[in-house]
């Protein structure tokens, strides 16, 4: 790995393991096992770190909500992506940084993670329409109320099981969530 | 108000201003404008400070929740409680304690919120049976996961409110939420 991929990386792991505010580029720079020369050639500091960081583990995000855009029924797809294995004490990575006071007031990283929302939720609204067009769901489910519904219950089971430290509490949101959909289904194309 | 009621709103302040890693006590000591003879006569230091000032917002979320406890039909009270007006980009108190690395580990923090979190879901839990019972709700609903789904989407709009700045994703997850609710209504009671 170049130094600059063991920066990116270490300073991705404080941010998740200590938050933005108590890591510094001296944590990083010890995490990394590199030295102050390298650091200030690729990085001009703490934000510009936290920027790649963040922009890294947003693609992996990205590349997974792409299961909405896959095989299978609009909501058989829909059910899929609700179920994908998520450690829930470990918590979304990029939902956790709209809880980190200083990332919110850094316009630039909240824009990255905004982006990543609205990337994600376009995927569900799509699915979610086709699977209205598609008498999965009843014609009168609106799909962008319901695309934020579904990804919140991904990111409050994460909120839950951190709570408890449990993952249970996130596999039951899931469940409930696949439940309401099954029943929402069973109303669909009975509602002339 | 007491220099110990002083201490206790300035540290619930700032762990949510700046998170309770970034506060110390000198801070609270500053925001509340008391001296450090009578910071250390009311506290040993900054974790007593944090369960003093996690305890009194918890206070507040138990009476809110107790909503679900009201008047009205079960899936009424369900629906109310869900429509309370909460102020997504400010973002729960409780919930984004689970997100403060330094929180989660520490256990006497951790298990106040946990214990929170807990007599809310017990609430969600039975007013959800109450409304299984009334036929409000269909027969095969699991409370306990149901209970878990309507916590979550609330905990999950503060996300994508607070990822975005903007109060509506906030509101299109509740309404997506009751819009399902009212789907699974429809089924209740035509199961058999």
């Amino acid at each position: 790995m170049s130094s600059r991929d063991q920066l990116t990386e270490a300073m991705a792991e404080l941010l998740w393991e200590r938050g933005y505010a108590a890591t510094s580029p001296r944590d990083v720079m010890a995490r990394a096992g590199v030295g102050q020369g390298s650091m200030y050639h690729h990085f001009s500091g703490k934000h510009e770190l936290a920027v790649e960081a963040l922009s890294a583990v947003i693609e992996d995000l990205t590349r997974e909500s792409a299961l909405l855009e896959g095989e299978g029924s609009p909501l058989e797809r829909l059910k899929r992506y609700l179920s994908v294995a998520r450690p829930g004490t470990r918590g979304c990575r990029v939902g956790r940084m709209t809880q980190d006071p200083q990332v919110v007031t850094d316009a630039e990283l909240i824009a990255i993670v905004a982006n990543a929302f609205d990337t994600m939720l376009s995927r569900w609204e799509r699915t979610i329409a086709a699977a209205i067009a598609a008498e999965e769901l009843p014609a009168k489910t609106d799909p962008a109320d319901l695309a934020r519904t579904l990804a919140a219950v991904i990111q409050g089971g994460y909120v839950l099981a951190r709570a408890k430290g449990d993952q249970a509490p996130m596999d039951a949101a899931i469940r409930g969530a696949i439940g309401l959909l099954d029943a929402a289904h069973a109303t669909a194309g009975h509602e002339h």
